[in-house]
């Protein structure tokens, strides 16, 4: 695209180079942002600086954090002994955001994958380890994608805690809430019949 | 939602108060560039500010530019006595991108809408009259919008401009190539017809 104006066409090039932002969403974000407040301008400039300088990793689970203990880590009112491993922090805010989980987390920053040469040293699992033995956690719940490499990556840690005394769970796969029975596939819906419950423990807790 | 870090959820914030950006794609945006690499954080930084400090709006077409006059105004092979008036720079960009203007341009701001209360003195149109009065303009080509604004903008300057030895065109409006008949809009078809050309003078110049 041609541009009178090379300030533009690097605002451009650089939203664009942000995932699923093409050349003409580029281009409306830059003229807004050209034509919007100084303010607005300067919040995002100061988002993003904060964003390179000050952004932490939380030395505990791994997630982003402003200090070297995250606040989920650091709130006292969080049932320490339960750990929730995840694959990423965008799933650990989609736990988060149910608001129905009251333990902390551990990001694993993915899962074990052979096909894309991700090994088990390549992910924070020695150091799930270290943090099991070294706290006093009771239960470890896998809240991985329902995929092969997910569940690959279950059985690896598994594995890896048979001797420690702790109960490992996985978050329950079955049918979702409003979805049509008709429409779920056989392997989900499959599942969903072996993994049945009592009619009593079918109420939400 | 709910983040460990403030960071991230400024930075989100920021994303999403941005033009089609929601709080998911901004949530998106931000956990990328937290975990992409420092140039590129850079960049957008680094063209944010410009677009604070250094971005102008050209005194001759206002345009954005990044000298006092644009790239365009200033450039010596374009045709000075051709001006295409312009509501925005969007529409700016989408004619230049075409390749087939090598005119001047002139960014109205807008045009005239009673219902929203912009008036002739909200917009470029007396710094309009002034740089065709002042340089030797021969055509003016009106591409404004087909809506009654942009018809109502396109008579007003039209009168304005009456005593002044002046072609003034507007862009052809018609059946877009590779549409079909049959999906035309009545007016656009209507129009079309209306407007029709010898068959000679069809083919692109």
């Amino acid at each position: 695209m041609s541009y009178s104006s090379k300030i533009i066409s690097d605002t451009v090039d650089a939203f664009s180079s942000l995932p699923s932002i093409g050349k003409k969403s580029a281009m409306r974000l830059a003229l807004h942002l050209a034509g919007d407040s100084f303010q607005k301008k300067e919040k995002l400039i100061q988002a993003l600086q904060q964003l390179v300088n000050d952004l932490q990793i939380c030395s505990e689970c791994f997630s982003y954090s402003d200090t070297p203990i995250c606040s989920i880590c650091s709130n006292p009112t969080r049932d320490r002994g339960l750990i929730c491993v995840v694959e990423n922090i965008r799933d650990l805010i989609a736990i988060e955001d149910t608001g129905s989980y009251k333990g902390l987390y551990h990001v694993l920053g993915g899962v074990i994958s052979p096909l894309e040469g991700i090994g088990p040293e390549d992910l924070e699992i020695n150091t799930l380890v270290q943090r099991i033995q070294e706290n006093n956690c009771n239960e470890l719940v896998m809240a991985l994608s329902p995929t092969i490499d997910g569940e690959t990556t279950i059985f690896y840690i598994n594995r890896l805690l048979k001797d420690v005394p702790l109960k490992i769970t996985t978050i329950a796969r079955g049918v979702s809430f409003g979805g049509d029975l008709e429409y779920a596939d056989e392997f989900t819906l499959g599942r969903s019949i072996q993994s049945r419950l009592p009619y009593s423990q079918r109420q939400m807790s």
